[in-house]
């Protein structure tokens, strides 16, 4: 199967090469990020997108703090400690952002050599990051494949895929894998307004992966749930509280309540990084407001008029009662929920 | 309050003059129909929209069948059965097209005189449907404002307006007559994919009455129900059948279910021209299926990747079980219903 991947260090010079997500589905163009400011405004315009691949984007893109070799030590830990800061905050509710960047930096802290020695230190840290992101998926895929009977006519929201990640995904690993493994499989794809992660990307990777796959508007899932149409849901998460209540793009909410309307199977797929033990429940959870351009215009014509008012979350959160298991490289979880 | 007035003969010549919806909310641009394949085509292509306008153009655009003084009594008549056939089949679903078509048409059936009499007879028969319909409009907005508290945080889908009706509105007329009584409301319209009634339409004619209204992407809905910020959701509906299950826009079904795991009312608000007698449940509402570019390419730009199916419904059936109340021009009905 030909599963894409969206990020990895640029051939020549130092660099994160990402695949311009914003540019899909009409175009696969690919671009070499070069300084920290790039590689936030990838992260916030959502060019380079879904937990994991931020993730991986925030600490491939904290090496760039150090491309000057002349910066002494003070220096080195002073644009270090600064571009953990800056892109930390370009997406606050992704957790696994956080924990990424993080684990770069503290290992900056500990490392005593000159600038050349910790930004391969760094580099090497960062490297490991995708590395094992893309063995994470793999086992999120092989824990996910076995609640994927042959035949099933799986529905999901936005894009937890191989786009969202250093390797084949998070809910679109299980299908991958249940494919591999020789199922028939059908996949309904929610658009996800307003980016359209969903018909943009996830209908994108499928199709190039050869499964086949339907679009439509995120109103239109309950009516092929009452029509008998949909045996499971699976979506990705942001982040998972240790309660089991999860945020993820906005819509994912009433879909877990239609799941649940109709008896339907819903699944979260995420690895272990996006639990979050500082966060007991989902009431907790601060969900990101966005810009109320992407309501308004977000094709580029006025679809609003001006000066209504715009409510534009980024996240919803699902509460773990609506959530039939959480699937995570550690295996598949059923209620009651308890993540630390 | 300035409610807009979309449909109404052309002030010049024999026509049907529309507000152009699928201009708005860029220009407020009126057009002068003068031909029955005209009046077709913009039923067709949604120009003119919502259940009781579509009626009232249809039975408006008959008239246009007849525009040829030199048609004998035979040719007459052939026109006229031709055109009524034609007109019905712009909207399958919409119930009370045929009703307004037919109810007009039946008019021609009776009448003996020449083609210019008949023209006026006809004439006469579609304007009483626009006056009855801006009558009907009227009670259905005083029933409903019952429904609406002071102070009361409303939740819509799609357009159920002014600019669906020859009056103010079915589910908005509510919502207006409450103001008019005094009442301080705030409206949150759900954009509602493909077409964007919900920002284009439902938000512009809202705004110009001076009514606040916020707009959100039909899957943040339920967060708002879920945060306490939604008190009551009114939308229309395009047919009701005997046992009060209810068709309408795409996207309502599943706010309904939202509604229901909140514990919020949910209202439809329709003419009762939209119960349909022959329909006992909403299993045998025809849905129909709309074009695919509407969600692959719906705004100049492609959304989806070639080669994908799109499943794009224009309806949903909303089963009576999550209505808490019809409300008609003859009242407010609570279940369980029997609509005959």
């Amino acid at each position: 199967m030909d599963v894409v991947q969206p990020i990895m260090w640029s051939p020549v010079g130092d660099g994160v090469r990402i695949l311009d997500q914003r540019e899909l589905p009409t175009r696969e163009l690919y671009r070499d990020l070069r300084t920290v400011d790039d590689v936030y405004q990838a992260i916030r315009t959502l060019s380079v997108r879904g937990a994991p691949a931020i993730g991986i984007a925030g600490a491939m893109g904290l090496t760039l703090a150090l491309s000057d070799d002349a910066l002494d030590r003070t220096q080195a830990m002073s644009a270090i400690a600064g571009a953990a800061a800056r892109l930390k905050s370009s997406r606050p509710t992704a957790v696994n952002l956080a924990w990424a960047v993080d684990r770069v930096y503290r290992l900056a802290l500990r490392n005593s050599g000159d600038t050349r020695a910790l930004r391969e230190c760094l580099r090497d840290e960062a490297t490991r990051i995708l590395e094992e992101d893309r063995a994470m998926c793999r086992r999120i895929g092989e824990h996910g494949a076995t609640l994927i009977p042959d035949g099933a006519r799986i529905l999901t929201h936005c894009n937890a895929g191989a786009l969202a990640t250093g390797g084949m995904g998070t809910a679109l690993a299980a299908i991958y894998v249940a494919r591999e493994q020789g199922r028939t499989l059908e996949v309904y794809a929610d658009e996800t307004r307003p980016l359209l992660q969903g018909s943009r990307l996830t209908a994108w990777e499928l199709s190039r992966a050869g499964i086949p796959v339907t679009v439509l508007v995120d109103g239109a899932a309950a009516s092929l749930m009452r029509d008998g149409e949909i045996d499971l849901c699976i979506v990705g998460a942001d982040r998972i509280a240790v309660n089991g209540d999860a945020a993820n793009k906005i819509g994912t909410y009433p879909l877990a309540i239609a799941a649940k309307h109709h008896g339907i199977p819903f699944y979260v797929a995420a690895p272990a990084s996006t639990f979050d033990p500082s966060t007991s429940t989902g009431d907790e959870i601060l969900i990101e407001q966005r810009d109320a351009s992407e309501v308004r215009c977000g094709f580029g014509a006025p679809t609003a008029p001006d000066g209504v008012g715009v409510y534009n979350p980024a996240f919803d959160v699902t509460p773990s009662t609506l959530i039939s298991a959480i699937i995570s490289d550690r295996g598949v979880h059923r209620p009651p929920y308890h993540f630390e």
